[in-house]
């Protein structure tokens, strides 16, 4: 793996970068004063600022943009809902248990574990570097044991290699079977686990009193989302497309969480659920608009071949040449990029991965992630799933509610049908019990043996049908019971069942992939950690310095805080006796992007120097400009270049 | 109970009202597809943005006002967290079960519903007026049987109505001797029901794949918060008062929801914990901020006397009255009704309730609800509790975490003090095996004996000390072991575990009593409802109408919905082919407070009406006048009254 860099192409020290993120409370380990459980964490100020602003941003990029309908769904959630959708028997990791110890292991951890560490104890023994996957590093809950260096046959080696290959694609028998063939134990105790079994990652809880409605919570925010399509689309005035967005907690189960806020089991997602005709294929009103976004693919034949080049084309291009199914999910993608580029992620550490045919989710007929690179690897920040029709038609079959869409044709369509009338009157005294059979099979001819059939019927006066069950299997109609005829059947109405495609973003993933993508260090000094946050997406906008603790500064930085309150503006007041400079130094590793100085000069003149987070430069001008250049800062119509354009820049004071 | 009104007087039809927030898809059954689950509601379109505004102008007032940290802290819980806060064994409600039917009541509300029922009965058999209390009508869930009207003994019925006064006082067992007292059953079937067993209120679940970790979704947002108080306090540099906060959902598993949004078993709440100095009066550095603001207070000894109404004082009053116990108490009540009023809700209709000293969670040591008024009578919107250090309290004391605030002195402590010293030496040999139990009974002496020691050891030479279980109970100890001098004890720092005032919003119960509130209908028509929203809060702010479908307004349409988007305005178009009155009408019913009609005039000159949703009336300019007065009327600026003054009134045509 590739070391990671920082937003200046550094190394990244990731340790630093965690310790930075603990000292400034973005984010932390729940219930840690009990002892913390894994996988769940809190968001200090910071990181719930950050995460509202993303959110804010995402509102506005997607639902505001496009006249989406967000709903707000429940997250306690009926069983028979997940059976339907297919999660109660699918959303499962296998799990296998040391019944020694009690010890629990992902079943494809474990052999991915074993057969690592006796690869790389290979190498050693051949004398080769080893390389350390810090990916694979951080996702180890427990030292294994020490192990001297042992070689392996080249052969075994080789069929290990394959194995690691394939490890998302394998299921509880086959991995069962590895760990057989493999002898592969509990790393810390050498003691044998057994088989796999499936582990259901819903959390399940029970609704009401009488403890016979079984609940869990959900697992996606979609299900709540289709449930309501029928409303949604009636609310919508019955136009489509249109799409549904929701913005709340999922849960997973983890088996055994890791990797921070990667993988944990209570995280916040935003869904939007686009509602597509499937004819005409699938187009997007507004795909013209992103055509020229240029994007990174990995698409499923490169994986095929062994590969991971990215390929970079135009949105546009993609979908012409088809490597992107349609305009839609072409949209989609654009979209999406543009949104985490609008956020900060970095351009050049962002891909979109297409599914292989065997990793795609149970409902998904084609899905691309947006993946970003992180000291983690590539990590999947945001699915773009294309849902087909799956989960509207088996809500739909199971309690008959009418999940599509009913139009109107603009023009009725004429449909030239073989048509079989039954003389029914005739019909049952002839086949008395066998009636109904006979007529269903007679329903379900197909119109090129209706076509037969009628010509038969004209040269010999009665047809033969298959009737399974009745007689020999073969039932034979007389011309006077049987009419077969070509007509024209008018439609007036088309209905169908929409298809969904649908991008879903993890949240807290995004967030975390972004700390890491604007994070660097000052030359010359790197302890003094910076988080560079565009400023829409910064959790504190401006921090208030008064150069001492002077009682001249106080009602200037009272009103200047009031001020920018009222802007919508957050700010806060450092007017502790720190140096200026390590005040502007914590904030910088809080992301704060414009620091405001209150000297002398300001209580005379009332000018007051703005400073940029990034480049440490400064500009003096009046209270009013300076307020609005901020706002026009924060709210991402200008960059810190124009404002330095526009106003005097000032280099007098030292504020390192 | 008084007939409830609309915000224009008239009284309030709730199914007509009902029907409307049905219809514009404010929120609706979540599952419904599915039969339901009772106590679950999804927000639609409108609901869900409501509510994104609330929160939104929540956050403002509070968090961003008072700098207070927010976080966002984790719903599922460990159980030992929840066991410490008092939940596990108190955070329930009594039912009673059919064992034949399999019924389960909640108990109040089964001796509330059987003995209201018998004294309807009991005034309808003496011929007087029953009235009919909307409220509980709303909350039976049944219809009880017909029953003939049978009158009561006098003392019976006056004996029901104690009761009744009391109902919200009674544990199990008392529930279960008024059952068995007064013959109460199933109001169904007639049949005998079990004794009231506790059934506790939180969703249990299990955490990681060993079900050996119970967990609960959380049943407020409180606890994640003050287990994160060390680092909290941290981050705001060791500095006090401060405040945290937390926006989130919280679950609660009633045994028989009903109210629509007002009782339910998923909510959105907002929580502020704001922990102040118990020394000095719990003094609020703001109060004098919001000393003037009137408030209706309904204070405990109102209650106690049997009466209910409300005294209107200043904040200021009844904190030197002592009505209200601190300042700080009183500052949030003040900020609490500020916030209310800012998003809608009526003044005439709130009023502050004091909890009854039997009524208060187990955790409060005072607490003041905000009630709303609406058609299911006074509502609990908002809990304004003193929570005292009973939380910090218990979790320090079972994880030994300091949850508590250590202060240099600016003047260091000086304590005279009484202090014994005894010669360990010496000691142990005399005392032997009970050396230690004497020695806990001479540190335990207070200061008052030890004075008294002091006097007897230099008068004879030697003291008597009681120690239970040593010897007869008293012990000697002469002067070579122990010695008694007052001394001065220097402390420099001051330790003590901060009180917290609550302020705790259910955001659910205030976004349904906003919308009674805002509810009215026009003179004249009354199924054209209308929810008169303030513009900030509004689901959707503008409304775009093209006179017609004529291709001219297309453009127009289309760059100032752009325009407003930019602006951060949500707005939508309406060009179907309905009339603009209908179009109006359908809007009215969103809420939405504004409305730009594009017409001929609109495409010649660039000028455009903008139509005031409460008063019908409309004003006329040019594209950037009329967005800048959208803009000033939804960041709540201006009133449409400063509009229409500032611009020419339009009256040509006809929108109705």
């Amino acid at each position: 793996m590739a070391t990671t860099t920082t937003k200046t192409g550094q190394p990244l020290d990731r340790p630093q970068l965690d310790s930075l993120l603990r000292r400034r409370l973005f984010f932390t380990p729940a219930f840690e004063v009990y002892g913390g459980v894994s996988g769940l964490y809190d968001y200090g100020p910071p990181g719930c600022s950050l995460q509202a602003n993303i959110i804010d941003t995402w509102r506005k990029h997607f639902v505001l943009e496009e006249d989406m309908l967000e709903v707000d769904c429940t997250m306690l959630t009926p069983h028979e809902v997940l059976r339907t959708s297919g999660h109660v028997d699918k959303f499962a990791d296998w799990m296998c248990k040391d019944p020694k110890t009690g010890e629990i292991f992902r079943a494809d951890h474990l052999v991915e574990e074993v057969l690592e560490s006796r690869l790389k104890s290979d190498k050693e023994a051949r004398g080769q570097k080893v390389e350390v996957d810090e990916e694979k590093e951080a996702k180890k809950k427990r030292k294994t044991k020490d192990t001297k260096a042992i070689k392996l046959d080249d052969a075994v080696a080789q069929e290990y290699e394959e194995i690691l290959a394939k490890i998302d694609n394998y299921g509880g028998d086959e991995l069962g079977l590895l760990i057989t063939k493999y002898n592969i134990k509990n790393p810390t105790t050498g003691g044998d686990v057994l088989p796999p079994v499936a582990f259901n990652l819903m959390f399940q809880t029970s609704i009401g009193p009488s403890s016979n409605l079984a609940g869990y919570l959900r697992p996606e925010t979609a299900q709540g989302q289709f449930l309501t399509f029928q409303k949604l689309l009636e609310f919508n005035q019955q136009s489509m497309p249109f799409a549904s967005a929701c913005i709340g907690k999922s849960f997973r189960n983890e088996i055994s969480p890791r990797a921070g806020l990667l993988r944990v089991r209570e995280f916040l997602m935003a869904e939007i659920e686009h509602y597509v005709d499937p004819e005409g294929g699938k187009k997007h009103p507004r795909f013209h608009e992103v055509k020229n976004v240029n994007v990174g693919l990995l698409d499923r034949k490169v994986q095929l071949s062994g590969r991971t080049e990215v390929t970079h084309m135009t949105i546009g291009e993609a979908v012409a040449s088809g490597t992107v199914d349609s305009e839609t999910l072409g949209y989609f993608i654009a979209r999406i990029y543009l949104f985490l580029v609008r956020i900060g992620v970095d351009p050049k550490k962002m891909r979109f991965r297409q599914h292989m045919a065997n990793e795609m989710a149970h409902y998904a007929a084609d899905c691309w992630d947006a993946e970003i690179q992180t000291s983690y690897g590539w990590i999947e920040c945001v699915g773009c799933a294309d849902r087909s029709a799956y989960d509207l038609t088996v809500h739909s079959k199971k309690t008959g509610a009418p999940l599509c869409v009913r139009e109107t044709r603009s023009e009725p369509l004429h449909i030239e049908e073989w048509q079989v009338d039954l003389d029914k009157k005739k019909f049952g005294p002839k086949f008395k019990k066998d009636g109904k059979t006979v007529e269903a099979a007679v329903d379900a001819l197909t119109q090129d043996m209706r076509e037969k059939l009628s010509v038969s019927l004209a040269q010999t006066g009665k047809i033969q049908v298959d009737v399974p069950g009745v007689g020999d299997g073969k039932v034979e109609i007389e011309k006077d019971l049987v009419k077969i005829e070509k007509r024209t059947k008018i439609e007036h109405t088309r209905e169908y069942t929409p298809n969904v495609i649908e991008p879903a973003f993890g949240i807290g993933r995004i967030l975390y992939s972004l700390l890491e993508h604007v994070y660097w260090s000052r030359e010359g000094s790197e302890e003094r950690g910076v988080l560079s946050f565009p400023p829409p997406i910064a959790p504190t906008k401006v921090l208030l310095v008064p150069l001492s603790g002077h009682s001249d500064f106080k009602p200037l930085v009272g009103r200047l805080s009031q001020k920018l309150r009222q802007l919508g503006i957050s700010n806060r007041v450092d007017d502790s006796s720190a140096s200026i400079g390590k005040r502007y130094s914590r904030n910088d590793e809080l992301g704060t992007p414009l620091g405001i100085t209150v000297d002398f000069q300001s209580v005379k003149d009332n000018t007051f120097t703005l400073r940029d987070r990034d480049s440490t430069k400064q500009v003096r001008s009046d209270e009013d400009t300076i307020c609005a250049a901020i706002r026009s800062l924060v709210e991402g119509q200008k960059t810190w270049a124009d404002v330095q354009e526009e106003l005097p820049e000032f280099t007098q004071q030292e504020t390192d």
